[in-house]
């Protein structure tokens, strides 16, 4: 159920058009095709939404996680619920299956896909560069403008208002949402989203200090992003000086990250928000790093790290290690140290009752 | 006085347009029907700038908000001020209302309001699907894509290069600048004003671990936005996962903020520069968030809470709260804190002498 | 080497474009004629690329610092090297300069500038207001959008989806990257960039409280930017209230960071990313704030002063100051008091021993 794209005055009038509460029309036996589990009840009542378990109204479905939600199935409103096994309570169809919240997420998935998905075709009002290279099922929208030598894989979309530089190649099936910039020279993998007006390869910011001025040290490097990578908002990933700054298969990275010149962020590390990563710092692979944390420039983090939100990481760390605070410190040094922090006017009382003792005991 | 839009041939040339220090041409008694205060001396003078009571020029009007302000006002170059009473030393045209700075802003919001406005019309550069619905007096400026099934209310302004989702509401009156983004299903209301580059609606961060990947959870919820908001420049509000994100009437959210997906924000709710509002928070009304404070994913901020700036809240506070620190302790008790961690140094050096006693004593 | 714009149909195909690995080719002896050294060797080799020295590859100029990274420079690839004298052990061709990266990065200048230098032009989709004046050797992109009033000075480039409001003046060679937002009566001097996605002249956030709800007050000001001014992605400059937020010359702002309205940041200041200025502070002149740095509101920063990263200034510091922390104390008082709260729960431990003596003593 391809979403036609609108501006092809030749296509028929979208009514397919299918999103989530609009016009979705599944019955419950179709969407156990896509989650695979066992229907319980009814597979012919038609669900036209989805939603949480508190706030499902009638023709949604809904899922719940595990026992201590099923109060929660008997109370909500659903038409048809996704569970872990048959429950008497619950008097509305079911679909069963061992793992209902990826169940659930298999249906999602399809949802969100069609609302994303577009026909090919380029808009007439897209501005591309003779030496552009599109490949098969690619959707380019109104305003796009592309420069000079971009490769554009299969199945590629880019939505309306955004900018490619030259020399850019971007691998299939991947999506660029609206407004976003991606500079010369920046290299994109498969599979990848990045969500609007994020930057990827704008110049780093380096500078020589010369007679009391900042002399711009220029920045002709490059970005390579892997597979599967899905990039917040208004995130910006600057391209090297020399070389690349590279991010690995399967990062993530969340809204107002920074990903600075020359830094190597490692296979499935995840970036949540406001992620600070510094100049040529190195972030091995499955590191987590929670929101509102900075990498220091050059700073080394191991393999399976965890950064606790908020965290300044000076120093680079040893594979596995789990920080937080600022500067980072072990989690649980921290831990104890903020525990006696908040102690801190109790401590200064027992110094003072100690020395007015000395004073005492000395006279 | 409205300002056409300078795209349409078929306008006269716009020679009437007024901004600010440029051609402003009111008399004072003009100025003084919006501001409905008292002239005194001549209400026929010219005045062709506005600027505070320091930097004001011949031909501006400024104010001064009481007493001790009065010097200034005497030193200052401005044509005519806006004053609380009738002040002899002061040797021009003055208008006299009881809050001069409010009577001042009513003028101020005469001038902003004659900046934004544009006379209604679809640039023929815009790109709208055949199912959008447009109200009265809309102004759609160039490069704008509004995707299928939106619907704007009467006198909405969508300044250049803005992308509008499908399935999108936006409210009478409401106001979105350029390179703005707005994805599916967002419900935005009456009298909003987004300003550029802000993300709504892009996809909340959620991902399930499984097997060392992370298997994203689709987004498939929506935003609403309520009456009254104003959102900053180059903020980002998420889609919910599930049901909806909220923005309550009249919250006011500063540049480089951040809510995550499925939190809500109360109404009259302010948040300044940089809040990073996890996943699922929900923040209660008449709540002021300071700059670069974080409150974790899940917590629950009580009405009238104040959270001063650059806190990390990391567990729920009761209505009313005042708290500052990372993490957030109440206001006095981080006070005390901070000023016997200045104090550390003494606290260590009286320590060691204790203990030199310590051991003298034992000996 | 001027790029032509791709929109040219009455151009060449553009075969004489050279960016960086690409097509780039340079002779050494070339390649001196910018750098101004001496060649050892062979000048006649061709260069296709520029690299660090560990990636550098065959085809690849690069160059080493000093005598430490000789080591470097004998195990690299690199077909050419530029050095600080001549160095038998490297058996390339050398082009040999007292200051090898500042010779360097004279040649790497002109690499950047072929990359972002287009033949004037402005795209027939870019839509601008009768009264725009524009100098010689302007290049305006596509989907460039300019309001009422507004001056370009000659070599001024501006990339594709910028929107600039009325009344604004930018100065010659001044470059605006794609999908930047520069709001109405904003004024940019010679020289400057700004990188893609930032808003300057977004409306200061600020409200008078009056009867429990927020009251925008209008912000008419504007902004002023100075010659030699770099702005990163993604950062927001607000107007100001009335008068101007001021940005002197040299200044360079990293991605992310946000001025305020009526703040001033005076000349050959540095803000580095995430920087927080505060509405109406002043920063003086020579001042590095090192990442994620908040200056309160209203506060002076002398000039000379060093901000170290994550620092929360509450207060004014006088010239020269350098202070770290949150609060921001002097950096060897910071250092002191993170030094101590290391070890807080050695101080917990050493007090409650003396107080068990003081207890036993005391028997």
């Amino acid at each position: 159920m391809l979403v036609k794209p609108f501006w092809a005055s030749t296509f028929d009038i979208i009514t397919e058009f299918c999103y989530i509460r609009k016009i979705m029309e599944y019955t419950l036996n179709q969407i156990n095709e896509i989650i695979n589990g066992q229907v319980i009840g009814d597979g012919n009542i038609k669900i036209t939404g989805v939603a949480s378990v508190e706030v499902a109204a009638h023709g949604d479905i809904t899922f719940i996680k595990g026992e201590k939600f099923i109060e929660k199935g008997v109370n909500s409103k659903a038409s048809a619920i996704v569970v872990h096994r048959v429950i008497d309570e619950l008097k509305v169809p079911l679909i069963v299956d061992k793992d209902p919240f990826m169940a659930f997420v298999r249906f999602l998935e399809v949802l969100a896909n069609e609302r994303m998905e577009s026909e090919p075709g380029i808009h007439s009002s897209a501005v591309l560069a003779d030496t552009v290279k599109v490949g098969n099922g690619v959707s380019i929208w109104p305003n796009v403008v592309i420069r000079d030598d971009v490769k554009l894989g299969n199945n590629v979309t880019i939505f309306p208002n955004v900018f490619i530089g030259e020399d850019c190649v971007i691998g299939d099936n991947t999506t660029i949402h609206a407004n976003v910039s991606i500079m010369g020279k920046t290299s994109i993998g498969q599979k990848v989203t990045i969500h609007p007006g994020s930057v990827i390869g704008g110049d780093g910011f380096g500078y020589l200090q010369k007679g009391g001025k900042h002399v711009k040290i220029p920045q002709v490097g490059g970005v390579q992003i892997g597979d599967d990578v899905e990039i917040g908002a208004n995130v910006t990933i600057d391209r090297a000086a020399l070389d690349k700054t590279i991010i690995g298969n399967g990062v993530k990275i969340d809204n107002h990250s920074h990903v600075a010149h020359n830094a190597v962020i490692g296979e499935n590390t995840m970036l949540i928000a406001y992620a600070k990563i510094a100049g040529g710092a190195r972030i091995g692979k499955n590191v987590m790093i929670a929101e509102d944390v900075g990498i220091n420039d050059h700073a080394t983090i191991g393999d399976n790290c965890i950064v606790g939100g908020g965290s300044n990481v000076y120093k680079s760390l040893a594979p596995g290690s789990v920080v937080w605070g600022s500067p980072a410190r072990p989690l649980n040094d921290e831990k104890k140290i903020q525990s006696i922090i908040t102690r801190l006017p109790d401590m200064r009382t027992k110094i003072k009752e100690l020395e007015k003792w000395k004073v005492k005991s000395e006279k």
